[in-house]
């Protein structure tokens, strides 16, 4: 083929065709390699994806070939099963820290390569980034020790994995063409499959606080990656789990971290420890090893020494205290009654305006940053008492942060009713 | 506004949102200077107007912006009222040739600024430029002097006009956007309201040979047209016309020229004639000027002084011998009967293929390439006389030309029903 079809893929994609196989492989591995494809033509295609969609096979392909833009990782050396999980990303989402050594306490190996996000809070990496002395690159060669000796390892995935959607996302980034269910699935997929893990878990977020607001998007979103996973010869399944309010009672980075180790120390919020265990079975399933319950790995301290040896194998400090905010203005009840409703949005918003995420991709973001909230849904509360804290380095972010959580919140009188919803939504296999 | 507005306007777009003014405005400059806005994100609002399209009030502000990009003309000086065709190409279409002349001989100005285009055949000036000595680029001065003096230029658009659409359709052109009748529309809208004619008469082609191959489309990028002329305050009408038989008997550069000559001499063949006189009125009609007979001004040979002034003006030999191509190849009769079908893409194609046209816009075009046909539908043909001469320098053209043709004709047995087509389609006002 030459530039010429460049064109003609567009159009054929645009008049609502199925690429061909070829077109797709060429497409993809020219984008990947540059030169011929123009980040125009790559963000016309993009456009057209949008509106026309893939099928099934077709994005089967587009995904193969972006795995095949780079190396994908062998990881039968590790001699146990390996087991990862995805989040497509939520408000106080801190489930991958205490969820990674929980699932190696139980005798299977967790790889988990993330990105960096542009997230309401930071990502994962940087949420370890506020323990003193971690560090997120590693190479392959320590990766792969720590997967042996330690059973877990969360680092930064190397640029040699799907290099074409390194570069596609960032194309995808400034021109509007994020939101789009096939390229959102073959992003994710395209990194995890390469990456080399036997086990896939994804946890799709539905809810205001989440990428998918409904949940057949959501659905459609899960089904879309289990299939692309089983396609690969991984073995994939998803939780669809809420995202309407924040998880735990934490957002930010050396918030998350904290509320995390206390899960790991047999305490923590409940719908924190709910998700992480019933994630870490999922995962065990997935590897065979439904034998063990994890929840027993809790309770004997097992998972927090793997935590401690983890964070120890890269350069952190466990033990160490950890970064705190310079800066903190607190919220108060504005009655008394029932918190019905605490609006992930909102708190998200409110954490990213504070300091806690990035806007843009090379931003840094504020360790001590984020929100910390006293009462959850369903708790009773008394006007004049502290419903959140804000925290900051950079008190001249309080202003705005205070204007995201503006109708973020109900209290209504005692004895209104409040029905919990639940946590888990459903799950795709 | 900022560079981030520019993923907000395309998302909107994106959405089916109407863009604003605003907006509007600020991406159209941006675009047209540089550096803030990106190719691939022009190209992915591109997209999105192709699946969304625009409103008609949004699209007008988008074509005054696209105007704006650059300096409109000012024709106040020429004493005569100004009137310009434009066609939206076809095979054989070499109306503009005779008309100019014709309508500048019935007392009007005629300043065509003309693009070189990416047809089947060359474009207006590529078949000028087939008369020897003949030179497409005026200055500004040069060009409204010959508009007073001769009554007619047919000269290359300056770089001036309406910037932002030259780089629009150069990144169009790349990135399968091309066919998006808001953007089809504002593209030629533009360039001709920066032209600064007073009257403004549209040759929407319809048919396999024209880019708009249904009439439901074709009136509706003619009806867009004419609304976004009115806007401007430029009076425009269109005319609808036929293209799934070619124009004439003749697709290439010299060989136009030598059958608008023909015209201009009172003959050439019938449907060129009845095309000719029915933009002639059409145009003296917007001028004001509808007490003049341009059937006359063929009759009478004025039309044909103006033209050797015209050609003459811009150091072109009217009288000078045309050139012709090197070698030739005759496509005779299958059959003996009646020719009911004589396919205008089919033609284009072949002409094209021996040299006439351009792949790239750097492309050459050969003089003297292209198709002669011998027979138009409904004339009774005999099997073995010669029915189409192709014509080109690289005779090794000659078999792909021929591929071009294959299925592009029927000749069927004699007293075969033939019910000939009106050229004249509908009037849009």
């Amino acid at each position: 083929m030459t530039a010429v079809d460049t064109v003609e893929i567009i159009r054929a994609k645009r008049d609502g065709h199925r690429l061909t196989d070829d077109q797709i492989t060429w497409f993809i591995d020219n984008y990947a390699r540059g030169g011929v494809i123009a980040d125009e033509q790559a963000a016309a295609l993009a456009m057209a994806i949008f509106f026309r969609g893939m099928q099934s096979d077709e994005l089967a392909t587009w995904t193969r070939a972006m795995v095949d833009s780079g190396s994908r990782l062998d990881l039968s050396g590790v001699g146990r099963p390996t087991v990862d999980k995805h989040s497509t990303g939520g408000v106080g989402d801190k489930i991958t820290l205490p969820l990674a050594p929980l699932v190696a306490a139980c005798g299977v190996a967790v790889p988990q390569l993330s990105g960096r996000g542009l997230g309401h809070t930071g990502g994962t990496l940087d949420k370890l980034e506020s323990i003193p002395g971690w560090r997120a690159a590693l190479s392959n060669d320590e990766m792969m020790r720590q997967l042996e000796e330690v059973g877990a390892v969360i680092c930064a995935a190397g640029d040699g994995l799907a290099p074409a959607d390194k570069k596609l996302y960032a194309l995808r980034d400034v021109t509007g063409t994020v939101e789009a269910i096939p390229l959102i699935a073959s992003s994710i997929m395209s990194k995890k499959i390469a990456e080399g893990t036997g086990t896939l878990v994804l946890d799709v977020k539905v809810g205001t606080g989440a990428f998918m607001k409904d949940l057949e998007r959501a659905r459609e979103l899960a089904e879309t990656m289990v299939a692309l996973g089983k396609d690969a010869d991984v073995r994939t399944t998803a939780l669809l789990t809420d995202m309407s309010t924040p998880l735990g009672l934490t957002a930010g980075n050396a918030v998350e971290v904290a509320e995390s180790v206390e899960v790991l120390a047999g305490g923590g919020p409940a719908d924190v420890v709910e998700l992480t265990v019933a994630l870490a079975r999922e995962m065990l399933a997935g590897a065979g090893r439904d034998d063990v319950d994890p929840a027993d790995k809790l309770a004997d301290g097992s998972a927090m020494d793997v935590w401690k040896a983890m964070i120890r194998a890269q350069d952190g400090d466990p033990d160490a205290e950890l970064p705190t905010a310079k800066e903190s203005h607190v919220v108060t009840a504005p009655s008394t009654g029932v918190l019905t409703r605490l609006d992930a949005m909102a708190v998200g918003m409110a954490a990213w305006r504070l300091g806690a995420g990035r806007a843009r991709k090379e931003d840094p973001v504020q360790a001590g940053a984020g929100v910390v909230w006293h009462a959850r849904p369903g708790d009773e509360v008394t006007e004049g008492q502290p419903l959140m804290t804000l925290l900051t380095d950079e008190p001249e972010r309080f202003e705005r942060a205070l204007a995201s959580l503006e109708g973020g919140y109900d209290v209504e009188p005692a004895g209104s009713a409040y029905e919990p919803g639940p946590i888990l939504l459903d799950r795709i296999s």
